[in-house]
């Protein structure tokens, strides 16, 4: 891809980032054919090396001729405020490379859009034809599970010895997960850790057991079976049809979610403060009084309409 | 409180956790004021010693001839689906006694209303009367600032050398506290850590800098300067007026965020999933496809009302 449409994409994606949930851009408006990338989430507790791992997986599928845009959803950092590390400066040795397009997203509290943000960008990555898309989340949070759970793959990362990681880590994520990633396999207690990583899974008794893999990010190792494991994945889903219902049912919950988004930006815009403030000094339980908004919100629309 | 109370106190927590968002319990609406008790909200990694830490806690007031109720939120295991802890089994010391009551919250996934839920039992144990009511959560993600920064107090729980928690911490999280804990005061660094914390706190440069004390759960060390500092601090915001331009400001959020809830199931059970799978279908963006879901449920309140 060349630096213009680069930076057209770059454009597309802030402007993205600065939508009301009730607006759209055109660009994606237009019809435009979503769908031939493979969108892979990594996400895990922060440190565990998933910037490194990300870089290197980017660069196999650079070695295969694929293109690859990589979206990384930064946590508002408590010193900043803002994204923690910059769009390029994370990775490099790609940065160089007009086959592979880098992208930060912040996290914005407005309208807690943040996932629904991401999801779209990879969207416009997608119809900017990138081949492989990946999508970098940190934590273990609904953000996460919300992110990775719209992706073709979901891969989460651990280091080992993070079983307080395990422990903390929502349960919808462990839901989502295709497969376990132990970075910085050299550590000690890798094997072990593996195993508990294992028995976990076999504790849990789910019908669909996640895979597990070693890789070491610094040194490259294991990296090129992760990108083979994920691509014979990706070739088998497809196959199975498993790919196109799993699409239509992420399809589905972002959706859902984004309808949440502009209903409630709606209820807030159309309410105002000054109606809430008023239920408030009412001294109404906090459910009774957001009830009677509701009705205000919901009746005012005959008005409106 | 006598067991019949507490049994009653204990139906009704079990009722709120059922209720969908719209509905509210009668023992709640009959006008009963709220408002006596002081609420402390303690949040912090898993780990910490939070459990131990409201233990102590809660034993210094008893000593002050105090009743307390403590709300454990629990987050939902990947292991069991459920609550990680049972009630008592947390804190065995003070299972036998009258004046205490423990009850724990599990997370449910359905609305989404953890923290409307923890809120609204918050509630329940003001209007039973307890003196002072604790609720504790784990983590430090969104439900963790909803709940704790619907209290009149915020802790946030640390041990030594966990660098890794506060830069994993929401932003929010680090708003709303109102007192960061150094806990395991005797673990090794714990004073560089407290320096840390403060130096991380001058960084950011607010105008409202909470205070740091250090405590070790396990001999009780710190603890009574702990509850004195809490106490100290209700006295002087109640005197400053704060304490009720808090509360205003906290039942305002209350508000909006429950008829969100109250809204999206709304928008939930009205449109239902055939025409939500039909948008799907319809192959319009995703966000399109949405608002178009909204335009159809708010002018659908044009027929059914």
């Amino acid at each position: 891809m060349n630096p213009q449409r680069q930076r057209e994409l770059s454009r597309l994606i802030s402007r993205l980032d600065r939508l009301n949930p009730g607006e759209s851009l055109p660009e994606v408006q237009d019809g435009r054919e979503i769908g031939a990338a493979f969108r892979i989430g990594v996400t895990g507790p922060l440190g565990v090396g998933k910037s490194s791992l990300i870089n290197e997986i980017a660069r196999h599928y650079r070695r295969r001729d694929m293109t690859v845009g990589i979206i990384a959803v930064d946590p508002t950092s408590p010193f900043t405020g803002g994204a923690l590390l910059g769009d390029r400066i994370r990775m490099p040795e790609l940065t160089l490379d007009n086959g592979v397009f880098i992208r930060s997203l912040a996290t914005r509290g407005a309208f807690g859009g943040l996932a629904e943000n991401a999801n779209d960008a990879a969207d416009l990555l997608d119809i900017f034809g990138f081949d492989r898309i990946i999508i970098e989340t940190v934590g273990v949070g609904q953000s996460e599970v919300d992110i990775a759970g719209a992706c073709d793959a979901a891969l989460v990362v651990f280091e080992p010895g993070s079983g307080d990681g395990i422990q903390a880590m929502k349960a919808g994520l462990m839901e989502i997960a295709d497969l376990f990633v132990v970075n910085k396999k050299d550590m000690k207690g890798a094997d072990r850790f593996v195993l508990e990583l294992e028995t976990v899974m076999e504790m849990r008794d789910r019908s669909r057991s996640p895979a597990v893999m070693m890789t070491s990010a610094h040194n490259g190792e294991g990296v090129k079976e992760l990108v083979d494991w994920l691509e014979g994945y990706y070739d088998k889903v497809q196959h199975e049809g498993r790919l196109q219902n799993r699409r239509q049912s992420q399809r589905i919950d972002r959706i859902k979610r984004a309808a949440k988004l502009i209903i409630n930006r709606r209820f807030m815009a159309e309410v105002g403060s000054e109606r809430i403030e008023a239920a408030e000094k009412s001294h109404l339980p906090v459910r009774d009084a957001a009830r009677q908004l509701v009705e205000e919100f919901l009746s005012g629309q005959i008005i409106n309409n």
